[in-house]
C-alpha cells in the first residue's frame, strides 16, 4: 500500500463508469462487490470485477452496461439450443469466465484470480474482491426468494421486493490485502454504485463497516443517486428502477439523501450532481461535507476532471 | 433396437464426412471414439461425438475438419490472453462444451448426455458414447508421453511414436445401449476412422471385440486409408499423417492392406477406394470379402450412392 493510496469501493455499472475517469491516476485499488457473482453453464461470472477490470483497461462496454465493449454473442446465441440462454456472455467475456473457473476449480483464491486478471488486462490499478468466500445476495420478493441476477436479468426487478438477504455473509472474511488497504489508504472512495446491492455486501463483510466508521474522516462517496436528471441510457434505467425498489424495501425514498442516510457513518462526504444541489441542505444537516459536480459527465476530459475534483475533495479534510 | 437396425463405429472427421451421405438412411445408431476427449479450460470435448452430431445434423464444417459451419473463434482468440488459445474450439461449438461439461458435473453420465444432445440437434439417428467411463487415447513419443489432442493438435503430430496406449480401458465397460445395439443390429459398419486411435478404442473396451467376432459376418469396414488418391485438404493431410505415424509404431505399412489386417478378425467385409483397386487381391486373400467404390466421395448424390452401395455389400451376406 503506497503513501498516496487511494481505495474504492466498487459495484459494477455504476463504479466502472465512474472509474473511466480514474485510469491516470497512480496508487488505485478497487474493493469489488461479489456477491452478485453467478455460476451459469457451469462458469463462475463475477460481473463487478470483470466490470472494473474492464473499464480500467479501457474496454468496457457501457452503452451495454456490463461486459467488452465489441464483443459478439454467438456462443450465447448457440446456449439458447439448450436453455441456457436467459443470462447472456458475451465471447470475449467467456473467455474471461472460462479462465477463472478453471483457476477456481484448481483450488486458486478469488482474489488470486482478480490479481492475475488484472495483470492479463495490464492495469496499473489493483483490483480485490470484498471476500474470497461466497457471498450472494437473496432478494425476497412476491415472486419468492431470487437470486441477484435472476431478479435483474431474468425477472427484469419486477417482483415487490420484501427484503434484501446476504447469504454467507457471516462467514465471510475481507480477502487478503482488504483490510491492509483500508487500514492504510490515504483516501477511501465509495464509487456510485447501488448503496444496498452493491456497496452494502462489501460493507457488510465482518470488520469492513467497523474499519470504516474509524477512517471515516478518510472516506468520501459519489452518490449513486441522482434525480434531477432522467435515466435515459438502458442501463441506467434499469438500475434506476432496481435500486428504487431496493431503497424502498428499507423504506428510503430515491433521493441522494438516502445514500447520506446509508453511509453517514462511514463517510465524511458525498459528493452529488450538480441536478440535485437542492438537497445539499438536508445532506449537510445530517453532518455530512458535500461537493457539487457534475457525476454523470460524459466525455472523457469531464470525467478526469470528476475525478480530480473528487479527490481534491477527499483530502479537503487535510 | 429396430428390425432392420445399422450400428456404426465413429471416430471424428474420417466417420463424419462419410456420414454426410446417411442423414435419409433409417435406423442409424453411432457408436463414438471417446479416448481423444478433452478438458481443456474446464470443458469437457468430445471431439468425436461433436463431429458425428455435427454431420447428421448438416452443420459439420468438413473444410476444417472439426466443429460446425460457420463458427467465428472470438472467444478462442480471447483465451489466447490467458494462455489458452493452443486449443481452439468455436464459439457455437463452445455452447456445446459448456452445456456438456454442466451436464456431467451434475452427474448426467455421457451417454445421457449424448441422448440429449441428438435431440437438442433433432437428429433421427442415435448417438453413443464407446463408453461412459473416461478412456484416453496416450502416444509414447520421443517426445515424452502425450495425450491425443496434445500430440496432434499441440504438437502437430511431429513427435515419433514408439507406441499408443489406452489409460482407462482396463476398467471401461460399453456404454449403456451398445451392447444391445451390436447384439441385434441387422448391420455393423465400421467407418473410415483412423484403426488405431479412433475405432482402436472401440474395439478395445471390454467385450466389444468379442461381440464383433462372433457377429463377423455382420459387419463390414470401409477403409480409412486411401493411398491412390493424394490426401488434398488440410485435414486430409494432417489426419493421413497421423495415421502413418500410429501404424508404423504398429510396424504396418500404410495401404488399405493395414485395415484389413487390424480387422479381419471383426469384420467380413472391406471397402477399398477406386484408387486403391491394386490392394483388393491381397485383401480377399486375408479372408475379407470387398467392394470397391468412390470412398472421398465429395457431391452429396455421390455419398448417398456410397451409402446405398455400402449397405447393399453389408447386406449381401444373406
Amino acid at each position: 500500500v503506497r503513501a498516496r493510496s487511494i481505495a474504492v469501493l466498487c459495484g459494477g455499472f455504476g463504479a466502472a463508469r465512474f472509474l473511466t475517469g480514474w485510469r491516470e491516476v497512480e496508487g488505485l485499488s478497487c474493493v469489488v462487490n461479489t456477491a452478485d457473482d453467478i455460476e451459469h453453464a457451469g462458469l463462475y461470472v463475477s460481473p463487478d470485477v470483470d466490470s472494473v477490470v474492464y473499464s480500467l483497461a479501457g474496454r468496457f462496454d457501457e452503452e451495454r452496461g456490463w461486459g467488452l465493449e465489441n464483443d459478439t454473442f454467438v456462443c450465447a446465441e448457440a446456449l439458447d439450443r439448450f436453455d441456457l440462454g436467459w443470462f447472456r456472455i458475451g465471447d470475449m467475456d467467456l473467455a474471461t469466465c472460462l479462465w477463472r473457473t478453471t483457476l477456481l476449480r484448481e483450488g486458486v483464491p478469488l482474489s488470486e484470480v482478480c490479481r492475475r486478471q488484472a495483470g492479463a488486462f495490464a492495469l496499473t490499478a489493483s483490483v480485490l474482491p470484498m471476500s474470497d468466500e461466497p457471498v450472494r445476495t437473496l432478494f425476497e420478493t412476491d415472486g419468492g426468494v431470487l437470486a441477484f441476477q435472476d431478479f435483474v436479468v431474468r425477472r427484469r426487478g419486477e417482483p415487490r421486493i420484501t427484503s434484501v438477504r446476504l447469504a454467507g455473509i457471516e462467514t465471510a472474511r475481507p480477502a487478503p490485502g482488504v483490510v491492509e488497504l483500508l487500514e492504510r489508504a490515504e483516501t477511501i472512495l465509495i464509487a456510485p454504485s447501488n448503496p444496498i446491492t452493491s456497496i452494502g455486501p462489501i460493507l457488510a463483510v465482518p470488520g469492513i463497516r467497523e474499519l470504516l466508521e474509524r477512517r471515516r474522516e478518510r472516506v468520501v462517496a459519489v452518490s449513486p443517486i441522482v434525480v434531477g436528471r432522467e435515466p435515459v441510457t438502458q442501463p441506467e434505467v434499469g438500475r434506476a428502477r432496481v435500486r428504487q425498489a431496493v431503497l424502498a424495501g428499507r423504506g428510503l425514498a430515491h433521493t441522494p439523501v438516502a445514500a447520506a442516510l446509508l453511509w453517514r457513518d462511514v463517510a465524511a462526504g458525498l459528493v452529488l450532481d450538480l441536478s440535485d444541489r437542492s438537497f445539499e441542505k438536508q445532506i449537510r444537516a445530517l453532518g455530512l461535507r458535500t461537493l457539487v459536480a457534475d457525476i454523470l459527465a460524459k466525455t472523457p476530459g469531464d470525467r478526469a476532471r470528476l475525478a480530480d475534483a473528487v479527490l481534491a475533495f477527499a483530502r479537503a479534510r487535510d
